[in-house]
């Protein structure tokens, strides 16, 4: 029996980031950049107006008041994607559209609400200062600046600046691609309603979702059944699309064990029983010439659902370039009492809620590794330390949340 | 000029939950339920192994022990996926796998580990008591228990469930198709680098990406001129395949802001100044005969990300099914001083670190509405009321996270 801690360390200094692609941008969303980037260009590209109004020398106007307003002429309009390169004489003004190029020798603008909007000229009422609603060109960002370092994740305002300076292609971390098998002889496909000795793979679309849900990509390999020929076969040709490989199934004491039987063979594989409930048989090793990680996780559907929250969903987050733990733990004061197994780590299934500033969290119904009802009526997994066998209301309990943690009712 | 909670009214009080489709699965992930969902079967769908072992009748046990153990004989081997109607007699032992069909008149389950393993005969160390081992048909799920509520929202442990029962399409919420279309003269397509006068069109790629990121569908139209004509026809032609249609730019009050131009014509919209900063010029209302929500933001593009924040994200949350609000404000502590405008709500660009249980907050950089580059360097705004004027080091400032709290350096 090895600890969880065991068993995670060795896949987290097993599994690497994957090297980087180059991606369009719009692409490239959710993936780490895999290069620092350095703006080629200023931001603002040139020195522009920050308002709709006029372009003026601001000491034209150091009287100009509500009571004693000025008059200037109006020598020319300019639009926002003007390109013209214009010029600004003393004692005249140009009408400008926010984000348009300030003309050369204008230092203010007069927002449009300060003037009585004239087109051929133009009456202000109030005093402007230097550099009043003007946009220096590259205030925001100037040439050579590294703008975003190495491993930072492309979120809609990342790609936005990335975008402004021009960037068309990006090189990052891709998301891993991520083969889900499933094994077992009774299990049958999703949409049929089972029969005496059937169960529906739910587990295959359980880890499709969780892949997708964890930003990678996911492909489902469907049901293969407990026959060691066809479980080879299986995994070899998924090899060549996968970064990574989860099964579910087969990997427990039993005699139509395939998964083990098959991959124990394999010195690069390894079964263990973990100190943990549930979740107890993981295997875990690379296969193939690309040593492909390959996570075997138990057939039970609760077993499944919290190895990959352990073991799999940190490691896909390492190959992403991300950080290993993406999630902050929640302490939270139980409201039930609950046993827990004398040496193995238990993550019980909890509701989880917020309540005036702290939590509280309550057990969610049966906790067999069976109980995908408890399972999906749960928002976290209690971690409850293998020295400590009972959980009474009143406990400090450390919570890992799976979706968004419930409003105190 | 309205405050920005009278125009988000009049937004979530216009918007309606999208009409129920009926979707496979596993491409509702992420959907709401649009029904309840009752269970027709039961989970287990039958009485099953809990453990790789052998069935038993316990009685035949009772005396069994490590030093005085008992023999019977295996009459059958009942791997998972069995869907033989067997009975077990008393004195005898069936070999039966984790999740397999416990045979008729067997009460318990010996698991492996607790004997030699044997074939034709298995010897048993230790007694075991009635139901050890033995999960029960419908313990977990009965037939006729409602599993899931309409509104429920489908992520792994959902759709596992629901695939378990025998579900092969949903009635859900769909995700909302929201087409982007980006205004201005001034704009060029992204992966180009600008020239004098010119801004790449960032705003469509970055609302396309927070579209994306808030889980609904984007189509992004590019870049339309600031030409009337193009613009009626673009946005016409659109609303056919729009639940929801964001335009940026052409709404201020500019002589070529052609979106209001066109827009404010129409008596369905209607076109406000919001007593906010950034972020002030805004429309919004519906077009056409199916009465499709469109929101104009300002063509800034940190205006842009703080509307889209603020009114858009809420109403299509709204939209799809969800609540109007799923990150919680979080109140964190000034660790700069920075002024805000009189009369207007602040969204400042800041970032948000974690510091022991609580948060502190330090203002990003340039706070024009043009910054893209300190929009991208925050993870949070921090909403500063309209009464105040300036904040202080050592100020309580509530923050709306924007992306993951930075863990305390």
């Amino acid at each position: 029996m090895i600890t969880v801690q065991e068993h995670l360390s060795r896949i987290v200094e097993t599994v690497q980031r994957l090297p980087p692609i180059d991606l369009d941008l719009l692409d490239a969303q959710g993936c780490v950049l895999a290069q620092d980037v350095t703006s080629e260009v200023a931001l603002p590209g040139f020195r522009n107006s920050a308002m709709d109004g006029y372009a003026v020398h601001a000491s034209d106007l150091l009287t100009a008041s509500l009571t004693a307003p000025l008059t200037l002429p109006v020598v020319h309009d300019i639009p926002a994607g003007s390109t013209q390169a214009l010029s600004l004489a003393r004692g005249q003004s140009m009408r400008i559209m926010t984000g348009a190029p300030m003309p050369e020798g204008a230092d203010a603008i007069v927002p449009v609400e300060s003037t009585d909007g004239g087109l051929s000229t133009v009456t202000v009422s109030a005093s402007v200062s230097v550099g009043q609603h003007v946009r220096e060109a590259g205030e925001d960002v100037a040439p050579g600046d590294l703008i975003m370092g190495n491993g930072t994740r492309l979120e809609p305002r990342q790609i936005a600046l990335l975008a402004a300076v021009g960037t068309g292609e990006v090189r990052v971390t891709p998301k891993p691609r991520v083969v889900v098998i499933s094994t077992g002889d009774e299990l049958i496909e999703p949409g049929t309603r089972p029969g005496f000795g059937q169960v529906v793979d739910s587990n295959g679309l359980m880890l499709v979702a969780a892949v997708r849900a964890l930003d990678c990509v996911p492909f489902r390999v469907g049901c293969v059944r407990d026959e060691a020929q066809t479980f080879r076969a299986t995994i070899q040709e998924q090899l060549l699309r996968a970064d990574a490989v989860i099964t579910t199934g087969g990997v427990s004491m039993g005699a139509y064990d395939t998964v083990k039987e098959v991959l124990s063979r394999v010195g690069t594989m390894r079964f263990d029983k973990v100190a943990m409930q549930p979740g107890m048989p993981q295997g875990f090793g690379v296969l193939g010439e690309d040593e492909i990680p390959v996570f075997t996780l138990p057939g039970n559907p609760v077993s499944a659902m919290v190895s990959f929250e352990v073991f799999v969903a940190p490691a896909l987050r390492l190959m992403a370039g991300r950080s290993q733990d993406e999630t902050a733990m929640v302490t939270a004061v139980a409201v039930d009492d609950w046993t827990a197994p004398a040496g193995k780590v238990q993550f019980a299934r909890v509701v989880l809620s917020q309540a005036g500033s702290g939590h509280t969290v309550a057990i969610a119904g049966l906790q067999g590794s069976h109980a995908l009802g408890s399972l999906a009526g749960a928002n976290a997994l209690a971690v409850i330390p293998a020295d400590v066998t009972s959980v009474r209301a009143g406990d400090q309990v450390r919570c890992r949340p799976l979706g968004p943690i419930l409003e105190a009712s």
